[in-house]
């Protein structure tokens, strides 16, 4: 999709700051596209901060994250229990789609954290919460399940973002037991807890039975 | 330190959208400041996309990333060998400062990566690379030898951003490996890089010889 290109200037920040308003243009050549997805920022159909926050959570995905980890493992990989504290590498997939769902209900349903409904509880605290409960129910499916649970999510997550504004994306929610948040930091720690997860999973798949042994070069652990 | 506030409105996304020019302009209250570590946003000092990016780097660093993930660890802990294909906690928070700083160069300096003086890689390479020679050479230090270093990696890149302005941020290189490349997704990749390594340090720290043994709740594998 071609990205959507309007002429302007860009106003410097030393001059934008001495100004009684603020106002910020963009250069052009800044707007995202799917032909480049390594060149993040603003994106059309999305409020300016949200869309450079969008990029930044599909490059996130589509680039260095739980894909990629996971490309080619089997059913057997992905139950692959390491020891008896470990989570699976398919409950870990599950756990970012569950995270990503109550982030969805805290933030654009505006639902306190943990009123869902017992029936979201029922089909998602497994997956929120890993532990005995994880290990205990999450198995027995292919990497495209989880796959596609992934994409349904992030699917929601983006036509709700289409909706807002940056004024919603910036502000703060004081009800969070950790402090007064705001939905960019909400959703930032959804971004980064794939991070988290992806090097996890990183680690366990070179420790999968019959995985190659390591070539020695570096990177993931 | 108190954050500058200017009175402004805010313009609609949909308006902006129609204007010929495109002015957004953030409400004050979307100014993060330190004293709410979750409030993410523009910060004083620097332009606006490149600051809301600093916030998000600055929360990766100081709430959910490798300092928390590292509290409290002895020197025998950082330098624990999980098995003969990981690398030590040590190594990978090295891993981290060594990964800023080439950016740093790569990025502020505009060197083409891997075009670092010999100096440089020799005091550097070991723990970019990890593998063998991370192995060999990164051990024998306590957690402050690590944080001091990590420390001092971050005030270059955050005096270094405060010179820069949002066009070069969003600016795109054509010469790296993997494509076009602006550099905000630099960035962004060096702020998630270290949410991959926490998830790992994560895994490892619960897996060090005397740790106590997992209460079967969720989160790190």
């Amino acid at each position: 999709m071609k990205s959507i290109t309007t002429r302007r200037t860009f106003v410097g920040a030393g001059a934008a700051a001495l100004a009684v308003g603020f106002c910020e243009v963009l250069p052009d050549t800044a707007y995202a596209d799917t032909s480049r997805p390594n060149v993040l920022g603003p994106l059309p159909g999305y409020a300016p901060q949200i869309g450079t926050f969008v990029s930044q959570l599909t490059w996130m995905r589509e680039v260095n994250g739980v894909l990629a980890a996971t490309k080619g493992l089997t059913q057997a990989d992905l139950d692959s229990l390491f020891d008896k504290n470990a989570n699976t590498i398919g409950a870990l997939m599950l756990h970012l789609a569950a995270t990503e769902k109550y982030y969805q209900m805290n933030t654009f349903d505006g639902m306190k954290w943990d009123s869902w409904s017992e029936d979201i509880k029922k089909k998602w605290d497994a997956a929120m919460n890993l532990g005995d409960a994880g290990r205990a129910t999450i198995k027995g499916h292919d990497r495209d399940y989880y796959v596609n649970i992934l994409h349904d999510v992030r699917e929601k997550t983006l036509a709700e973002f289409r909706k807002k504004d940056d004024a919603w994306f910036l502000a703060v929610d004081k009800n969070m037991e950790w402090g007064p948040t705001n939905n960019l930091c909400k959703w930032f720690h959804v971004c980064e807890h794939e991070a988290h997860h992806t090097g996890q999973i990183a680690l366990l798949r070179k420790r999968l039975p019959g995985a190659k042994p390591d070539s020695g070069s570096g990177g993931a652990a």
